[in-house]
């Protein structure tokens, strides 16, 4: 028998690499290098060692003297992502730059990025205090910096749609794919979203790349802000397909607002479970009724 | 460029820096410490080694000799879980304890736990039987045990209530958020829940915090049992917000089931994707009936 | 205090021996085994390098050698996953079967599943391909490898299907729920799934264990392709209590599709939040037209 | 040029498979294994975890209830150490032992061992008491337990030596190593080692297989006690080759004490560097006098 | 059988037990600890990082911005040293000092300590010259830093004195047997030894408590600088044992000397293997001239 | 207090960034590289995988298939080696090699590595034999390559010989003082060795780097086979500085050879602590004759 699979090892071998030759796409050339994903997920633990450290920092973290753990995060932070970053760039080179350009490039993306931390760290109290103002069931801020799945989601995703912005092609997605595995919230990196931003529960969430979405909106578990779907795939690529959802509005669970020029109104309220693929005018509440046949089984 | 991106950290280090300090969330004072989430996940995987020893024990754990597997590991649980509830307690220390007070609470909280495992270990296995006869899926019950999400999320639950009761902060909460992560079922530690309970797949369910759940009820992936949402947050904090299941309700995927007064009497089957907001009575099924439009699209 | 502590924890482990030898599901009798999880996940990882070895592989796979490295991993899987089918044909070893016969019959199934594994290579590769013309914000095919969760719980239900069909225990559904805990989408390894399967998001997906799924299928998040429920349970254990899906098949998020003579024809698209239990004809679609009843506010 | 190194590896892949197919040493059949060198470290770690239960147990170690603990980690001893016994026994099999006989004779040899632990353990702090007494840049005993490699090597040496008595092969070599590659002390585990044994700083202490070393004997670091070589080797096996060393000896830093007929009585003290292959009768002073050159250089 | 064991561990277990109730050496009462090596050895490497940042500290380290790595590694260091010497303070805690006293007592060592590194530091730079002067095979000062075990057990000396100058107990002879256990060069940390201090290769070196060594000094391999020997033990501690070595001094390799009158003068050269108990005039050559006994062999 | 501890870590991160911006050996230069020596001793183990494929290979390398295992990890070992030796040619770069100069002379060397490898497992089996041969306290050649420190030494030396044929920069010299710092046995990589060498023991034993060894030699612990030192330092780099000892040639422990000029003639043999630093002819026994001073001293 041992000789058997012997003999089916070789052979699936052989399939395989014939396999792979065969297709371009799933062995590199030499010098083609990929992001590598779990070094962006320890870049991300590393933003949120600065966002939020007291909560994720080292134990030596006080309110005295912070700023040296700070700037070594941050010079960690700039090293590591710069190489991926260089990598992602040159990954199939498609504006052909040259490596003094890539270099360049990548350098001042880190740059930008990095500048933008203080106000990142800024929009993302706003966050805690929407969810705490929210949730009835919060004890505290911190259980939310702590162990809020919907917060967790919404910093990875502020962070790397800085990166969507500068165009930094695989790494912004990894990074929110990441948080979609951990939370089941799956925002992506192109949506657009406004301040005191929260997400209840969250599980099941979908946030659309065009969405757009205002201030002080809060949305639960299970909604779909997503494109009406068609078979035209990649041909809309860069169209607006996701909807807009103005300030205030607050959507219940299971709800499913789908399409570009879905527009939800200032303040307005959606149902759970409600399919909403038009919009609805400010200051409105829309509610599913649902018929429902009620038998007494007894 | 070097220079540049320089001077653009230490300008961050100071940004951030100043919004630690102006922000007395984000930094703690010396001294003041969080539960250590970590070691909190620890714990819970120890609980799970003496409440299934067979499966998630050592290696050497057999019928005839589990007591210095199951003393050694208590031993260890208590000695960290003590530990962390006194850090827990003496955050913010909102009662002003004396420290022979926190040590003595922690002591009792501690002590009350573990006498209370016992019995969570002969709930537990009635779980697990509920969840046989549950599925036809299953193909034993090690099988549950072994891979059920639903189980596993309803194990940290049933912990993580009995540290709720004693009233620990933050601890409850990350306990099950960390089952919310790993299986999508959002369990809140608050919530009452009887014997012989069965999540069939479970991801997007969610039970709130005042949830009652009596016994042998199943319920199914997505099921929200939710409160009625309003903009008055913390306000509504202690008071009853989420529904009532009595015995023997069903509950199929997707339906949400909102407000603190709305009860589903025993033996109620709630179809899929309803949307309840008021009571049902016993021995009731609610069928959603939607209205469809069917094209020929050809 | 700690002598009550110490009393306490003897209480307890004495409690928890007796629930143990009570009960025959919690400890095994000595020799008797349960399949590894952690070694399960691993082998799980080492497939994923030899069907993508240009994404997961080590960094020294190249176009031009990669034989050595695919050879040398299926070595190992073949090696490990031998050792845990002979645990799971084991356990319990309900058809008696002698050491030689477990021995022989657990070398041909692992025989088996290698020599498959050049074809489901294949069909993975057109699975990346139905995610890249489906998804307009997918910027690349490798992004899809990367990043997509619906490729990943393709990719597991692939390989686990495999074991199911050779009837290995155990095994086929700790594959699947490692899936499923990593990207909430919950497939059976029993279901039958043809080519060009795309799952987006993916978030709550649910596919039964009978559940039979035609060529150039589409599903979103939340999908529910299950049972009608009954309290029959095991009664039901190889009955064909979930749907079909014909080819080109397309299912918005948070429909539930139940019941194994359900037929959703060939073309057929079925809406949002649609709730079926009916067959649905071939070249139709169906839209679930809710009631809304809109107010405004102020 | 990559293509070259690629024709390299190849070559070199198949010089070294032919190398290993010549040579029976290199590659075991099916079936055959060799002891796990890490496994048995991590033994050793065990057995100091009971012998020194304060220092290197866990950390809930106190004085009031060590039990659990201890039992615990003598089960995973136990276990692991009859496995590694096992594969040691069965290799090469040179007794032609039936598996049972196997069986029987490594569970007789771990039942001996864990039976010896109790007096182990007091000689053990014997040996810690001769070393505070012999050395006054000792602190305490404490500090000795946890920092002197001298008596972790006689730690190891008898727990080893125990293993030697029964005949298991590799693994008490194995262990001694180990020791020896921590501390450069290298007693093989043949000796006999009587009590309230010192050995100061140690680096460099060879004590040979068919030594003899009585009570309260003392020895620095360079001291070889060893065999009168020849080129006969593999002869001489099971003769004694190696020195008697009788009650109350010390012997000072770089002595060699060689020759199986060498008895150095009781009392004798043996100055460094002398160089000593005929016995020295009981209390007698063995001093080196170097003639020296003295120049004045300048 | 299986009983068998099982009887065995049970009274292994006890008497076990009972060796530990009734040697107070074994267990610790509640709430004392000792130090704890792993972390201590963590502290060296964080010391090592910072003494020379190029060689050993993150990646991210160069000419132009050392100071966040300096500085987050000196929190660490400090926060850790400061619990760790805290424990070494209270173990025992024979000059009763108050938990207040305790807590200023390890703040001004640690204080103190990182005051020193500095000039620690320029003291090193002093030593890698020497080596490189010293040692014709040096390819590089780099090359020192890198792989050269006398460097490393030098460095590891350095900051262990300033704690034994502090009277720190435990944790600076834990340092030294870390560096010895892996260089083999045994330097108590209460030695006094000047600047460009030189051990080559250094393997069984030992440097005692008492010993004075003088400012560019060499010493080879298994050198001793030791006590003369006396069974009076610890009525010896704080005496004066080992011997001093004055400026310019050169001890070859295996060369002992010993006694605390013991002075080796100026620019004196000890031969290898040279037994020196008496002092040596400065400028002076001491040689061993062994007579030889050559026989032909053949 | 605390702030006191601020302001001198504060002070002492300037002193030591002081230091480090005036001593251009501790900081590197942006672009500026040293090896890895964590990645060098993987290779190490590597090598050990491939040249002892039954013993520290993978548990699924047997007899009938180890070619995927020894092509997957000299690929490995290609890869890795290679990009740490183009860092070493690269830093300080002396011969101003360019990019692609460097590119190919490190290709060269691992190629030329690489095919030596075969030779070079042959002549470690030949070593094997002379340890076995050699040593009465072997039970097996088994036993020899698992645990005897002499050959890890060895074949440590042997791979690292290769490289400083080669003239690669710090490598060879990293990886022997892994094997010193594991073993006690410190032989330079530019040392010439012939075939079935053997060490006992080993502790202690330094050959130096010019030293020339012949075929069939063995030598114990403590042996040193140096340079006459002076205080030429690195003057003396290049200049034959070692002993030579030609066939069949024995040395006992703790003997000193000393000398460029120094000829150990065929099949001598050099008694225990001898101290050599003129030739001696072929057919010779030397054996120190101490005087000895004995007394009664009762």
């Amino acid at each position: 028998m041992l000789k058997n699979i012997k003999a089916v090892i070789q052979e699936t071998v052989n399939s395989i690499t014939d396999n792979c030759i065969n297709q371009d796409l799933f062995l590199l050339d030499e010098n083609e290098h990929i992001p590598n994903r779990k070094i962006i997920i320890e870049i991300i633990r590393d933003f949120r060692r600065i966002m939020f450290p007291g909560f994720f920092g080292d134990e030596n973290i006080t309110l005295s003297a912070p700023d040296y753990f700070i700037g070594n995060t941050l010079n960690r932070i700039y090293e590591r992502l710069l190489y991926q970053v260089k990598v992602a760039l040159s990954y199939k080179n498609t504006e052909n730059m040259s490596g003094d350009a890539l270099n360049k490039e990548s350098q001042d993306i880190c740059t930008s990025l990095i500048e933008s931390l203080p106000s990142i760290q800024k929009v993302l109290l706003k966050d805690v205090e929407a969810a705490f103002k929210g949730d009835p069931a919060a004890k505290s801020k911190e259980e939310i910096i702590f162990s809020y799945p919907g917060l967790f989601a919404i910093f990875v995703y502020r962070i790397s749609h800085e990166l969507y912005k500068l165009k930094v092609p695989f790494i912004p997605r990894i990074m929110t794919e990441y948080a979609h595995s951990r939370t089941g919230i799956d925002i992506n990196p192109g949506a657009k979203i406004g301040r005191y931003f929260f997400i209840d529960h969250g599980t099941g969430v979908v946030i659309g790349e065009t969405t757009v979405i205002g201030n002080n909106v809060k949305i639960y578990q299970g909604v779909t802000l997503g494109a009406l779907s068609t078979r035209r795939g990649q041909q809309l690529s860069g169209v607006k397909r996701h909807p807009t959802l103005e300030n205030n509005v607050t959507v219940y669970s299971g709800a499913t607002i789908l399409g570009g020029n879905t527009i939800i109104g200032e303040e307005a309220v959606i149902g759970g479970n409600a399919f909403i693929t038009e919009s609805v005018p400010p200051y409105t509440k829309v509610i599913v009724k649902s018929q429902k046949l009620v038998f007494s089984s007894k």
